[in-house]
Parts: structure tokens; sequence; C-alpha cells
């Protein structure tokens, strides 16, 4: 089969791969109908997180089952199915509490050895462990394109919403509009947020982001600080996503975000930084972060997904063959794209 | 001043009164805009609910502000306001802890000496107590349509919702789609639930209910069981709303619910009842009533309102003027409108 | 292998079977050191759960596993373990929201073919289906006594307390001092009650509840509503746990709680019955039911027994030789002993 | 009246003041029984935070109402009450969603005019406003050295541990053993905590933590990232209780703490600081901090209190004369005291 794999910051490429086989009782085989690029594999492309030259990348996926092992009970062969972007065992501390971004045996498609030397969804097949808990069926009717963020871009949007305890009414504010932004202002807007400030320093992107219901907000040419005071009778929002993961970007979260608020960091951070505790401390701000939950949000944002509720179509710019990857890469890595979707 | 007032069952009166005037530090005097004709209104004309023969009547109501008692600091003399169905003190054990509508110092307007002797509000004039807490400014722009909802009937439809523990992506029925029904399949599908389903056995209901995004299902054409099953691969509905108040409704609503869901009677019970606590027990629902916390959510309520994203003004069929009462109840009466708006 | 058999109502043998065999990779078979016998064991006894005789009853266990299937992850050949009372699958619907009681595929050990015929622990050996899920190892240092709570009565007990949703510093009324009454006085008191008023009519159960922190009331002799009113001030109890099971129960736990409290019903509801609802609707009282969720509880549940907040041992007021299960069964039935645990 | 009053860095006196007068409907005179030392108090003692020469300080007391203002309801001349260490309003935006921490009209007791000017409660007299938010009526029988705790220290304390999130079973390590560390060990015990590492360098502190339920680890003699790993199985502890205040503390609670576990900072955050954002994301932990939000626990607190589920009185090593406020002073400042109690 054809593969998508890595070979050095900048250059990926086609190549032929054995087709994949059953190695556990609980894997499935998918073949590929449509596979995302995303913003995860633009770290790998510029070779900042480092994962092993030919190793097959991707971790979007919707397709249909080829082979199950015997232990498979939730999917057969034969089934549409999209995936989440990781693997949990179902079983250990964390999986048993629903937090299974935190198994203790994840393993993440396409990025490599150090993340548990799982093979990406780039290609014409992919192996599918822990069939049962990473795969859903596609719902009746529902396009490729929106099926393939319930498992990783729009389940770490709505957990950036879900995680943060928004309630009904609430004023929102999503810093970084890329497409986790924007499916994060989307779903503020479905589970009840009354405005939710769309705050970026790009234009299209604020465009779509007011097409999915925010108020769109330039980062310099407008004023957020004065944006959330003035839908908040000066308080600051009660909800604020940092989608950027930056430290200026914190910092503008806990300035904008109104006394005993949240602050939800679903952008990465890795270092050590900077942090205005004294500013956190004084507003009791409650600041939660790290990687989405999404296997735990599937089955909703899949429910809300087909009721169209959300839809995360508007962020598909480009459809292209899995054979033009890399000139795909090339494409979002200029920003040229929101969302590429890759069709073997 | 004019007001309408009680006279004996199926009989109201419009009738001179004087005017209003502040009684203690915390009271308003509210010139009335618009005032709705509520189905507790109704209860109070079938004389089921007692009242003395020539108390003033209403309970939901838009006004400007025209006397302030000193103590009174959120509202002044000139602003536009809309108010809650009830009072509460603020400071008892239950208001402490938000729970408003069983403040120990409650009184209901309109509902004579068993719910604290407070006149209502369908007339020139109104006295509002406690107004810091009853009371809110409209939102720049709202109509008064809109804005008398907000502290009494989707103040009461959101809690049902609210009260209810829905999550995003959650299955819901409403049954009964009068104007609490209605409002509650709207609120329902505000905060993110994937399916409503809308029963009731009134057509022109059911179509209102369709407009505001439920699913509409014939009592008894349609097969309500059959409908929840297929909307939830054959679990049952995750959340009921009984907008009844009727033991059959209950136990329909019991027999929709998923094990694990919840049943929110928002129906008004006073009696007691057989009901199926086997199947209760067995399927670990959670049941809770009582009357709505619409204190407690009017600040939501009228933020998600000025957002658009609650809109309650389909519901009002009727505009009369406030003179023309008797013959507002009378249509009341004979279920010929959904929601009427007397203006003075 | 021996073990303890229904016959007919008001007769167990201990008769001769079979030793267990691995049937499926999650299954492990325990070696039997302490068995318990349960409230559920006399409702089989009493013929009133019907099962077939000659079936092996019995579901409270602690023991050594002798074999273990190839997926079984988490046991090994060798562990001491202690196993919750039922089975689950960990992967439908329900157990992946972390209701385990609901599971679809749930099997009870000991309650024949209604329940999934999984044969019962009060013999020498048990085979144990979902191993992983079910089974948990005893802390080092935890006696028989002890550990055999964790999964059926204590954990129970706790439920009741949890699900309840009792917050630090709440006054709790227990109805029914049976055993998982008595966990719930001792859960309630381990989780920061301010009082927990113990309801029965049998001195000797009063006193254990006393014992184990809980204000003994008598139903009869005592006043409970005077109680209730006395402790809160006049409001009612915030929590009552109903660990009986009958109508008249239910009356007294809706009349003892105050308004927005909540009633758990823990005992077995199985039929219609006349309910208060007028009075559960006025006191917006949130009414739960239903099995305890012992699978979800039982990490926290034997971490609170190793650390000594929670300590049902005094509740085992008999031990005894498996081979005397009939005498065990009619000194229970005729309510001499709280926990009968039986070792082969 | 008699009142300690701050000079001087390193300086108190007492002084001769005013009696204190009623000013609003809401204010009450408390003629003080006792009053406490507290850690802020050295705050101002150091010049740390700056107050006004000659403002009277402190904020823990219990005492008798010997005058109210007319709006007073909940309590009356003659009731002996404690209160909390500062005011709110009871209407806000925040007060009405129970944060009464963040009131916008709050002021602190014997802070000077940075925190709303008012006057200390070391002295013979105090003015307390907004007396039926702030105020609470002894509990019969409770001494004072207990009652005086109930709005201040033992609040914050709870609060450290009821924001938190903590669940019964939990293991959770407190740093820092000051008056709120101690007493957030012996709160976490209270709600059902498995197991409290309290962590400190101070041999006296260890040994309160101790006898207060706490398992003592030397921040330096003994290892407390290994003591966390030890009684958690490896994966860290459910919940940090960070009561230092200091970046290093930080860091080492976001060590001690588990992936998708809970870091509760009480100690008082002033700065800017470098924060490890990185390990804080990828373990998903939730930080969150602020001021205690005493009111609203305190009757929790007291009812607590009031039944030994909770019980400061081991920490109060001294009791003075408030004419000895000076050598109090100097005592607590060398640290040879946990809670100096001075009645007048």
């Amino acid at each position: 089969m054809r593969a998508v794999t890595f070979q050095a910051a900048g250059e990926v490429r086609v190549e032929e791969r054995p087709d994949p086989e059953l190695q556990a009782p609980s894997d499935v085989v998918v073949r590929i109908e449509a596979t995302g690029v995303c913003g995860s594999d633009l770290h790998i492309y510029h070779g900042r997180v480092k994962i092993e030259p030919g190793f097959t990348i991707g971790h979007e996926y919707v397709g249909t089952v080829v082979a199950a092992g015997d232990a498979v009970e939730r999917v057969s062969v034969g089934d549409r199915v999209l995936g989440c972007f990781h693997t949990a065992c179902g079983a250990c501390f964390f999986c048993r509490r629903g937090d299974y971004h935190r198994c203790v045996q994840s393993r993440t498609f396409g990025h490599g050895a150090t993340l548990g030397s799982l093979q990406g969804t780039q290609a014409d097949m992919a192996l599918v462990p822990q069939a049962d808990i990473v795969l859903r069926k596609v719902p009746e009717g529902m396009s490729s394109d929106t099926a393939l963020f319930a498992g990783d871009v729009m389940g770490t949007g709505f957990h950036a919403v879900h995680a943060s305890g928004l309630e009904p009414g609430d004023v929102v504010a999503v810093l970084g509009l890329g497409p986790v932004g924007l499916c994060a202002v989307q779903a503020a807007r479905a589970v009840g947020a009354s405005r939710v400030l769309a705050i970026d320093s790009v234009p299209e992107r604020l465009a779509v982001a007011q097409a999915l219901g925010g108020v769109p907000v330039h980062l310099t040419e407008d004023d957020p600080r004065a944006a959330a005071r003035e839908a908040t009778e000066g308080r600051g929002v009660d909800v604020c996503v940092d989608a950027v993961g930056h430290p200026d970007a914190l910092d503008m979260a806990v300035r904008l975000t109104r006394p005993c608020g949240s602050v939800q960091c679903i952008g990465v951070y890795a270092e050590r930084a900077e942090v205005h505790l004294g500013l956190l401390w004084l507003k009791a701000i409650t600041l939660r972060g790290g990687q989405a939950n999404v296997i735990g949000h599937v089955d909703r944002v899949l429910a809300m997904m087909a009721a169209g509720v959300l839809d995360p179509t508007p962020l598909v710019t480009h459809h292209m063959a899995l054979e033009d990857a890399p000139e795909a890469y090339a494409i979002y890595d200029r920003r040229e794209a929101l969302k590429i979707v890759l069709s073997p």
C-alpha cells in the first residue's frame, strides 16, 4: 500500500509499505477513505517533533473496517468508521475515571517511537489497536469531511469548552483561530455561550469565526481587553480558551478573564515560562490545560455533528489525493489552508 | 390606577385601585409596559387556586421604575426593567445556597394571601419588594414580548433543562407543549441537546415545537416510546422533561428515559399518586421536580435571549389592551392562545 | 469442590461440584478464603428471588487467584483478591460513562438464570469473568472480614452517600440499620456529615449505629421528624438514605428531608406504590434510587478501608465454616446476625 | 475603648479609641471576647502590607452583639457571635453566584485603606458592616478558641480542600504546615481523604499535623516525591494544597501531583514567576488559587466544628491579654506560636 512518510524536516514522501496485519485480538485494519493534515503534522514536518525517517504520519481518518480481531465487539468488517487520534487501554486508573487522554498505555498515530510507535493514517490502510475504544461507526449520511473531525480537531475544540466548565449564557473568548480555536468557537455557541469573542490577527480566520457564530476581534487592530469588558459590564469573560500555546497568549487570557473565571489552555505548552501568578491568584482563576480527551467526548461530538449542531465542514479548504501529500504539506506550511483532506 | 382583579371562578374584572406606594426601603414601584397571561393565572381563573375576590392578579411584567426605596442599589428611577414572578429575601439558608425558589420569605405576585399577599402585575403599576433581587434591567433593544418571559415562562423552561443535568449531545424528550414545554424544547437545543423529542397531541403546538428546534411526536398518532428508542439505539432518552404534571405523564417519562437518566418534573404535582417505583429504581433514574428557580437563572436567561440563543417571541399569539383582560382570559381559557400580552 | 446450593425455599445444602475452569480470556478462578452471607441471599433463601434448584449462591468473596486467562492484566495467579458482586463489560454505553451497575452485559454472582447464570461464591472456588474489572488486590495487611465488604455491602453504603450529593457539614438521616444502612451511617460520617440520624426499631442495631458515629433514633419510641427538625433549625435533613425499600420508608424520607434536599433509595423497590408526589414536588426534593455502582466505587472504598476511615468489621457477628452454611442461613433468617462470614 | 494599632514596622501599640457606633442599617457592634493573631497580621507587622499608622488591626473575632442596625435580621443584641474576616454585599454578580470572596464591595477588617478602611477586631469592640452576611451565632457550648477559626483560618483550610474537588478516598499532600496548612490537613481527613501527606521542615509542625491525622513528611530529611509515589502506586497525589505561596512550592506541588490531578494554591502569590507550564500542561493538572471563600463555607465549617469533625484547638498555643498585644506580636514574629488568642 501507499503511505505518506516523514523523511526530513520539510520533506514527506509517498512510499510503498506492506499492508498492515492484525497483531492483537483487539486490533482492526481500516481501509482509509479520507485522512486529514493537521497542525500537529506540521510540528513533525518542521522537525520540531522528532520521529524516525520513513515513519508513516497522519492521525485523522475515516474508512472501512477490512479486518477485525477476535476480541473486537463494537465494529465489524464492512463498517464505515472514524477514529480517535490516539489509543487507550480502557482499564488503567485513568481510563477507569474516563480520563482516556492520560491512559498509561496510550499510543498516538503517526508520531513515531516517542508516542508508541503506531504507524500513521495517511495511507491506504491503517492498523487500529483497541478498536472498540478508538473507533466509532460513522452515523448514517455523515460525510467524511465531517466525520474525520470527531476524533481530533472538533473533539479538541469541544474539550476546550466542555472541560472549562462553561455554563449556558456565559461570555467566552477564544484566543487563536486555527482549526481547533475555530471549533472551540462553534462548540461554545453550541452549548449555550451568549457571546464568543474570537480573537486572532488573520482576517480570513476572523471571517470564518464569524460564520461559525463568533464575534471577530482583531488582536491588534481591535482592543480585545476592551471587547471583553464591554461584553461583561467590565468584569471580563467567564471562560477564556487559549488555543495558541504561548506565554503571551496565556498572559492575555488571564487579563481577559473575570475573577473566579476559567482559563483553558488547549494550545500546547512544553517549556517553563514566566506567568503572572499574582494576577491569577488575585482573580482566583482556574487554569486547566493539557491534551484533549477526545475518546471521552467522541460520542457526544458525533451526536452533535449528526444533529448539525456542530458542523466543521467550513474549515475544509482543500481536497487532494493522497499521492499529492508533499504538495499538501507545502500548502499547509504556507498557511494557505485550514484543513486539507487527503483521499487515497 | 386600573388593575385586573379576580372576582369569582370564570370572572375577572378591570377595576380602579389606588396607586401602589413604597413600603420598605428595598421596594420599587414599576409602571407596567407589558404583562402576560399565564397558565398559572388560569388556575386562579378556574377557582382551583383560591384567592380573595378583588385581588389583583398577574405575575409577568416589563415596565419602568417610577419610585425606588433608599436601599435599592441595582435599579434606578427611569430604568426599564423586567421582573421575576416571586420575591426572595437573599439572606436565608436557601437563598444563600442560590435556591431562591425555596426562600422562606418568598412571596408570589398575584396569588393572594396563601402566597404572601402580594398584589399582581396586570395593572397600570405594581409594587415590587426586594427589587435588587427580583428585577433586572431590560437589555438594550430587547422587546417587551421577549423580556417578560425571562422571569417566568422561559426561566421555567430553562430551569427544567438546566436542573436536569443535561449534557451536550444528549437526547431529550419534552412531554407537554404548553408555553413552558415549548421553552424547554428551545432551551434544550440551546445548550447542546442533539435531539429533542417534543411530545403532545395538539398539532399547532407540535408545529411550534418544530419551529423551535424540536422533533414533533404526536402522543397517540405517533409512538413516543418507539421514537425514544429509535433516537437512542434502544436505550431511552437521557433526559425527560415532564411539563404536564399528571401521573400518566410521569409514568410515560419513566418509560421513555434510559437507565441512569433523569426525569425533571416541571409540571405541578399537588397530590399523592401511584408511581412505578420499581421501574424508577430498576432504571436508577434521578427524579427531580418543583417550581423553577427563575431568580437563580434570570441573568443567564437574559444573556441568552439578548444573544438570540433563546427567543420566546414565537409563543406570543395575542397582544391586547389591559382593558380587555376579561376577553383575554376567555380566549386563554378556550386554549386559543399560547401567550397573551396585555398592555396598559 | 464444595458449594452452597439453593434447593428450595428455606433449604440450602453443601454439595460437591466440579472445580471451575477458565472459559474466556478475561476469566480468573479464585480459591475462596472468605465469603459472606448477605441480605440478598436471604431473598433467595425465602424463595422471593427465583433461582434454579442446585444453583450455587453467594456473591461476597475474598480469595486467591489460582488461574487467569490470557487477557487478564491487573491480577495474577497468587494474588490475594476481593471482588465485586456483579460483572461489567467495561465497554458499553453505560460502562463508558462509569455506570457499571447498569452494564448491558452485567451478570450477578449466585442469582441464577435471571441475572446471568453465574455460579455463586459460597464455595471452595469461583469463576470470575471480566476479572480486570471485577477484582482488586487486597491491600497489604487487610483482613478478609474487612475486604469482603468492599465489593458489596460497604460499596453499597458508600454509594448511598456518594450518589446523594452529600456535602461536608450536611445533616443526614439513614432509615433502616441493616448492614447497608449501618455502612451508610459510617460512610456519611467519613465524608464529612456533621450529624447522622440513624433510625431503626431494633435496639442492637441502634447501638451499632452509635458506635459507627451515628445518633441513634428509635423509629417509634423517639420522634424521627422532631429529631430531624431539631438537628436543622426546623428545615429537615439535607440528605436522607432510605435503606429499607418500602413505601412507608420513602414517605418518611420525604417528610424528614428539607426543601431542595436529596432522598437516596438504596433499599430495593420492585412494585408500583403510592407516593406523595405533591410533597416531593413542593419541596423540590431530588429522588434517586437503584442498585449501587460498587465497581465504580471499589477503589475509593478500598483506599478508605485501608486507611481505617471506613471499618465495617463491627458488623461481622459470626464466623462459621462453609460446611455449616445451612445453619448460617437459619441464624441469619432469625435476624440473629448482621454479617456471617463463611470460610471454606 | 482599647485597640491594638499598627505604628511602624515591628511596632504595634494598645491605644485608646472611641467606641464604634452604628453607621448603616446593616451594621452591628460587637463586644470582643476573643481575637486571634494571624499570619496576615504579621505581614502588616513586617511592613510588607502597608497600612496607615494608628489603624486598628486584627480580623479574627468572637464576641457579643451590643448594638444592631434596623436592617439586621439574623443576629440580635445579646447574641454570642463569630465573624468572617471580610465583608460582602450579598447582591453583586459574584455574591449572587456564591463567590463572596470576590465581592466587588468587599472590605477586610484591620487592613487599612487599601482593603476598605475597616478598623480591626483586636480591640474591646468592633463595628461589623453587613452583619447578616458576615456574622453567625456561636453554636451552643462552643469555645471561643474554636469559634474564631471558623471565619478565617479553618475556613481557609477547608476552602483549600473543598475548592480542590477532593473526592473521598483521594490521597492529598499539603505543603506548608502553618495554621492554614494544618487546618487543611484536618479538613482533608474530615471529608474522606484516605491519606494526607503533611510536608514541612519544622518538626513541631509535623508533630501537630500527625496529631490532626496527617502523615508527616520532612521536606528535606524525607523525600516528598518518593512519599507521594509510594502512596499512589507511582502516580502522584490526587490533590496538592500549596499553603506556602512561593514558586518553589508550586513547582513541588506540580511534581507531586498525578496527571489530571489538582493543585490548590491557598498560599498567597503576588508577583510574576517562572512556572513549569510544560509539566502542568503535560499532566493536565487543574491549578486554582486565590483567597478563601470563608463566607461561602462558614455554615458548613461551623457545623463540622460543632460536631467535632473539625477541631482547631490544638493550634492554639497561647492565650494572652489584649493589653499584651505588643509581646504577642513579638512572640508570633519569632515563630514561637501557632495561634495566639487575645482577650480584652
